[in-house]
């Protein structure tokens, strides 16, 4: 039997994280150490760059998911060790999981096989408490409103127009929808409320957007915390709430530094909702990493519909990167599911509901020429893939003109990735990317859905009723009119049904609610239930974990 | 102008941790870093020493608290830089600040003057993460009762009967009274609930007393979180939350290290609420400190009533320690408010005043006597103290057998306090101490509040109605009568009047209602209002801490 990520990653020899550092030409000094083998790399370091050219940034995004996996995070680490593997400066940026679910269902991990990034454990936990200080300074946030109202009121909230909740990185339904202020005239006038899970927070996704502490602090005054009776709105900055909310965040913000199984550098900084907010790491871990290293792989939340769409449109018009390739991951046992197959035929050869699933895959390489970056799409090989079935594949995508590479890095570690790391740094120097996002500024907000619908979506038309049009409507005329959009839909369709897989078109998306996210930048169009607290399930995870007679996590993945 | 606090901080010149490590033989390795100046000490170095002979053991423990201040933490950093001073391998512990209430008052800070523990900014926020992992360990607790209820309700709880709320390390007055759940079937069943401050928590309470990681795990799953409706106990173990609970904690209950401005070491590890808990640091961080150095300098939370009482009979009698000397500080100022000096006046010399104050000071001195250690009188001194006054002083310690030493640790860092460092010496090599509890563990639960009220608080009596005498009757019944009691009480007075200052005697001590905390091993005897979530005033500090154009925290103290 074949072993599990968690004997894996303990059975990885760790190098001090200083030495993954000094590979990149950090000094030991300017990493300010987490154990030995978790560090936050400095700002004045990165300050001292300024003037370096960057590296090259290549996204690693998927198909749309299915419940046979498709292994995006691990093919962004097999990616990062290939690179490294044929002599390349490469470094990863992912996301930090959130600790909450890790009770739920037995999961967290970053990466699986031969491709993962360690302290595996840490990472799952509370690794450099970025989570919690994320949690903090949103908190607090919500203590200034309801303090504010309490002495007096003087800005004139509105209390059933109160825009901000709280939050808490953990599972609990209980918190979706409660009272607060109860218990007489000492605890405050009761309103009805609730918490959100921590990486569905506004302040998360500032975090994550934002270009060093002053633009952070920028953002997070003008967060819009509720309106008055006149509709007026409210800001964070309004609250003096900015400057707290930036000391609680300082350090946090700067990124984490920890290796793969092979010794190489990676960044974990930040992990975004993809539905409510944009799905990808800080801009400070990506920018820090084109600083340091010459190839930067990242990847994205969902498949690349939802997370790369939001890459381009959202974190790399904001924050000015210019991606150069763009790595589209599939799996044979996904696009046969995108073909119609049960989950639990899988195992069994099917070229042709295969290529009836390459719909799919087809619209993703499409959809992200549109972007003019160069793509490849790797196709994350599972042991019962046959060869006809990674044939079918490789014939699809040459008539899209894009190659298909058969990656086995989960059993073979960066030898696997060899061929997919020289295909990309080959796509790289042919200097063909000529990043555009998919509108301008200028188009209306529901134009900008619209546009998002139709060319990405397949879709015939967005359509809203007067309600959310008028809203978007007001928020252009208040100034918000050049923000992007963030789309919140099912990850698991090109259309709002989620069990529409392969490549719908025609259908019609609505947009049920647009959100403003004004610190973040950005306003969210929900087509669809979107759920921002889970829930534990019967039998929780939490109910298998503890420390074992070594003290070594039991039960966790 | 003198400099403040943050002002002396920051010109400190620290060093790296493992350099102050090294000074106590200890091992870069052992140390897992939290940047340069912040480590946590690991339990294998610690499991290493296990047949080291222990250090010695000081309390410093103070007068009742008055306006005045009395500057026990200063003492506490100061005479252990005098004991290094005078050549002794000493080390301080200390509690950790809690995060919510910095954002109230202007505040924070560890120590004072020439007398504090550094980097004094990490140390007020973040630090190393322990309050939110215990912050996270509650509220995984809590989720997990809902969730329990959520599935089924197998363990049959009353929902009006759950003893279990969930915390935040937040001043958020409007968390104090909630309701949960609502919304719908989705949600769970509503009820009625509320959020205490981190400190306030149970976990808060058993992390301090847990003697390493199986301990703590007991301690967990022993916590009591509700009832069924045949009032049978339910406990955190019938739902297996002591598990992912202790993983939480794991790396937390390593005790921090870190260094006073004259770059000797100190712990700071844990920070349980003085009322509802016993408030000192962890019982960890001691047990580390003696095994590491020679003398162990450590702090009781409020005056040596409540603060020395609880360390005595709760953490001395729970982790077998037996200290060996206590230091009681006092003020001339704070003496003279004993004595009915208004706050304006305290300025002007009045020995009279004074004398009458003593009266405080003398019931604490004869206290401490009653635990079988030996005493000594801090004299805290402050500019306009008059050779008078702190004659007077001196004087009537001796009367009680007690010297009383002038100590200039604020304004002159250990050459202020090399006379108290050499008395204290000289105390514990008289050998003289023979550490004793109050009373056994066989005294029935009331008959132990009896004890305290009469012997430490000169009362006449502790009275209580008969709810109060039958919950402790059937808690001795349930196998809970040889638990300590931790006495929540006003900080300001030997009564509950908070007014009473001086030492008033023969007065009465209504006991309105106790509560068990099964997983932290006591009773806890409410006598008066207790406040475990505190709100903010109308004029946060929040409103001015930011950082500043060179990234340092204003307004924070």
């Amino acid at each position: 039997m074949s072993k599990s990520d968690i004997e894996i990653a303990r059975e990885a020899s760790m190098k001090p994280i200083t030495e993954i550092g000094a590979k990149l030409g950090i000094p030991a000094e300017e990493l300010m150490q987490f154990g030995p083998n978790k560090a936050k790399l400095s700002f004045n370091y990165l300050e001292s760059l300024k003037d370096k050219k960057d590296g090259h940034l290549i996204l690693v995004t998927a198909i749309s998911p299915t419940p046979a996996g498709e292994g995006k995070t691990t093919t962004t680490v097999g990616l990062g060790d290939g690179l490294n593997r044929i002599g390349k400066k490469a470094m990863i940026c992912l996301r930090e999981p959130s600790l909450g679910p890790c009770f739920g269902v037995k999961g967290g991990a970053a990466g699986g096989g031969y491709a993962q990034v360690v302290p595996m454990e840490d990472i799952n936990l509370h690794f450099t408490g970025d989570f919690h200080a994320i949690t903090s300074a949103h908190n607090l946030l919500s203590a200034l409103i309801d303090n504010h109202i309490y002495w007096g009121n003087e800005l004139g909230f509105d209390e059933r127009r109160i825009a901000w909740r709280r939050v808490m990185d953990m599972n609990d339904r209980a918190l979706r929808d409660t009272v607060v202020s109860l218990g007489g005239v000492a605890n405050g006038f009761p309103r009805q409320t609730g918490f959100d899970i921590t990486v569905a927070s506004e302040v998360m996704a500032i975090f994550c957007l934002a270009d060093g502490l002053k633009d952070l602090e920028d953002r997070l005054g003008r967060i819009v915390v509720g309106y008055t009776r006149e509709r007026k709105p409210i800001l964070a900055r309004d609250l003096q709430a900015e400057g707290p909310m930036t000391v609680l965040l300082k350090d946090a913000l700067m990124p984490n530094m920890v290796q793969t199984l092979e010794n190489n550098p990676a960044f974990i900084h930040g992990g975004p909702f993809a539905n409510i907010a944009h799905g990808c790491n800080t801009v400070s871990a990506t920018k820090a990493a084109l600083k340091v290293a010459d190839y930067v792989v990242t990847e994205a939340g969902f498949g690349a519909d939802l997370g790369a769409e939001k890459f381009f449109d959202i974190k790399c018009r904001k924050a000015g990167l210019a991606p150069e390739a763009v790595v589209i991951v599939a799996t044979v046992r996904a696009l046969k599911m995108h073909g119609g197959v049960a989950k639990d035929q899988l195992g069994d050869e099917n070229v042709d509901a295969l290529k009836k699933g390459l719909a799919n895959l087809g619209r993703h390489i499409r959809n992200v020429g549109k972007f003019g970056v160069p793509a490849v799409v790797a196709i994350n090989r599972f042991i019962k893939d046959t060869d006809a079935e990674l044939a079918a594949i490789q014939e699809f995508t040459k008539t899209l003109g894009v190659e298909a590479i058969v990656c086995e890095h989960w059993g073979k570690g960066s030898e696997g990735t060899e061929a997919l790391a020289n295909h990309v740094t080959k796509l790289i120097d042919g200097g063909s990317a000529q990043f555009r996002t998919l509108y301008d500024d200028e188009t209306s907000l529901f134009d900008k859905i619209n546009t998002i619908c139709r060319e990405i979506y397949g879709a015939e038309e967005a359509i809203a009723d007067k309600k959310v049009r008028d809203q978007l409507k007001q928020w252009e005329e208040e100034g918000y009119g050049n923000l992007p959009v963030c789309m919140a839909k099912t990850q698991y369709s090109f259309s709002t049904d989620p069990n529409l897989r392969g490549a719908p078109s025609g259908h019609t998306v609505p947009v049920r609610e647009v959100r403003l996210s004004a610190g973040a930048g950005f306003i969210v169009a929900i087509c669809g239930e979107i759920m921002t607290m889970p829930g534990l399930p019967r039998k929780p995870a939490a109910n298998t974990i503890r420390l074992d007679d070594n003290g070594l996590v039991q039960g966790l993945f």
